[in-house]
């Protein structure tokens, strides 16, 4: 992609009612703009992030056989009654609107009900169990404060994946496979070491639940780690006989801020029979279906790793996350410059490893603070200097040293 | 994808209150889910067609320029406040929602406005133009009625292309660049030889909008429509200066049915001296931007092409907009069968051409029926007969011959 056609460009700074350090950032370089407080937009630098991470979830809840749909955001409000949460005393994030023949519909924060419902379609015999079906969807928060950027979103895009068993037994197996399967999710998004299963709070329906919590500055929660065990309890469930229960001592605790990045969550059978989500056994026995839901929030998950792989010169993406893998700014306007860049460009796209391409001819400084912000993992810089060294200057984002690469040995 | 561990079935028939073709198709079908009357869930399959054609206009949206980015939903008031398209009175599809603390907001039916808005952090002088930006957007419009399935969604999928301009020269290039771009595309999913480039009401900015249509007895226009000259003209156009200035006479206009699959729309420099989008020319002057929006509804042309390829045994698609390319059904469970059928999947996967593959062992009848509901172009049924003929039958869905191919050759 050459810089001179996208469409957004760099700010020197961020709205002054921007508080947070992920938008900031992420505004200045020109990978989202901000519509209202937990509302953003992705530009063609954001939406390519976006997508990268979405691929690697995607690939690792195929993997666990998560089939891929989507659902709607206007949902039924009698769905919603059914399992008592469309009163806004028991779900306090509602956003509801209505048709113009006056019937009220709600914006989906989560999909629960509906993916029951629909599952009715579905399900009738253990021999359609179990059923495992995930989307990535815009939900509809209406928080009442919403000063992190992009880590806590009136409007976002989560992974939410459902899981539909036969028994307790059969629903188990499937919640660790997808915590292995969340642990390799954040390894891959390079966040693995500082990301801690956690002990959490079940609700009506079971003791705990679990969440995946990232260590933070600008995190919302509070948990208490043991490093060594790699667990992690929330201040919610923070007992002793929570601590006994798993072998854990409080004096092996480091309180520590940390953002959710992941939960995970089992219903047991109480939302199917509320829905009228039944399946026959083999034994002819009419059972509702068990039910566990599992979330990652997508832009949230980028949001924390703005926070912690940024420096002060800008934004630091991993190979696997950044919108592209390389940045070549060419320095200088000559024709032999010009002609080696477009080339090295051509070839790199004909490899199948499109670079984000500079080619504004801007001043030297702004094109190399600009590459700074923007954050790309290896800079090559091609002037006539580099030519006449041999090749182009490559620089990691991460590292200050550069050195001189033949052209050929870039492709 | 094996159809043992896709979690939808197909259905014998659809919801008694779905009354359009192509919804009451894609569901028994078990593409799709309705949620509530215009709003439908996209199950694996379906979701497969919508990125298929997604992918389709994307390419040719990126060969004209185009920087793909994503918008939210939720809208500020204070925009259309601007250009007066806030009031339910000139806009009647609006859904509208509020923030805990009383503010209106709106739901995305359209975006010029927050897009031109954002546009000002981008641009400000003809250096930063032209720029052309789209999405793939989950538009609401609380249409009163919704009975044409996803032909006219409540929720549905637009993809939207907003153009700006230093120029209404530069503008009117790009957007015949774009009529062109329409054309590749509706070629691209089969139905570009019936649909028309379209003159229709251009509103307050232009004389003339353009839609594009495609002839459909499901559709909710009528347009009247010069087969030789390949141009039709909107009936609230439809007066004899309209005619006499693109050399149309009305005997050899004909009246048709069609569905608007593609619409295009100049708004001069109106909607940005509203908003405040101006740039500085070369002579220093400032001026309003020239903006255009192209629009194409992704699940509405999905519509229309269900709509129009269905026979009387299901769904017919292309190969290009199909989920798979393939679909594997296997006749029988000795070893040898299914050894041969697990091969040829694998091999077909290896080679990058994922087929969908029947693997439920059910009776071959309803196996042959679910193969014509779903409508992927190519089957290929493995046997112990078949394989005792030398390979697979090969059935094109809209053929009645088969005729058996060796496995080798199917990979």
């Amino acid at each position: 992609m050459r810089m001179s056609q996208l469409f957004t460009k760099t700010r020197k700074s961020a709205p002054a009612d921007e508080v947070s350090k992920n938008a900031q950032l992420l505004i200045r370089a020109g990978y989202i703009h901000k519509e209202m407080a937990g509302a953003y937009d992705y530009l063609p630098l954001g939406l390519r992030v976006i997508e990268n991470v979405k691929q690697i979830v995607r690939e690792e809840m195929n993997a666990i056989g998560g089939n891929e749909f989507i659902m709607t955001t206007l949902q039924r409000k009698e769905l919603w009654e059914k399992t008592d949460r469309w009163d806004e005393k028991k779900v306090d994030v509602w956003f509801k609107t209505h048709l113009q023949n006056g019937n009220e519909l709600g914006l989906g924060w989560s999909h629960e009900e509906p993916i029951t419902d629909m599952m009715i379609n579905h399900i009738s015999s253990y021999k359609d169990l179990p059923a495992y079906a995930y989307q990535f969807q815009n939900k509809m928060r209406n928080e009442l404060r919403a000063k992190s950027g992009i880590m806590r979103g009136r409007e976002f895009i989560m992974k939410d994946l459902y899981s539909y068993s036969v028994s307790q037994e059969e629903h188990e197996k499937f919640y660790n496979a997808c915590i292995e399967a969340y642990h390799k999710v954040f390894e891959r998004l390079g966040i693995g070491d500082i990301t801690f299963f956690t002990l959490a709070d079940g609700g009506a329906f079971t003791k705990f639940s679990h969440e995946f919590q990232t260590i933070c500055d600008a995190g919302e929660d509070v948990v208490y780690l043991d490093r060594e065990k790699k667990i992690a309890v929330n201040e919610e469930v923070m007992q002793d006989d929570v601590l006994e229960e798993h072998g854990l001592k409080r004096e092996n605790l480091e309180e520590v801020k940390t953002a959710e990045v992941g939960n995970i969550f089992s219903f047991g059978g109480t939302k199917s029979e509320q829905l009228g989500l039944f399946f026959t056994d083999e034994d002819g026995e009419k059972k509702p279906v068990i039910l566990g839901s599992y979330g990652i929030g997508i832009t949230r998950v980028i949001g924390v790793i703005t926070e912690i792989m940024a420096d002060e010169n800008g934004l630091v993406w991993s190979e696997d996350v950044a919108p592209y893998p390389v940045h070549v700014v060419r320095i200088g306007d000559s024709d032999e410059v010009v002609e080696a860049a477009d080339k090295l460009v051509a070839d790199m796209i004909a490899a199948g490893n499109e670079p984000l391409y500079d080619d504004r001819n801007e001043r030297v400084g702004t094109m190399l603070s600009d590459a700074d912000l923007i954050g790309i993992p290896k800079r090559v810089v091609i002037s006539e200097k580099s030519l006449k060294a041999g090749g182009a200057e490559v620089k990691m984002r991460t590292e200050s040293d550069s050195n001189i690469v033949p052209l050929a040995e870039l492709v």
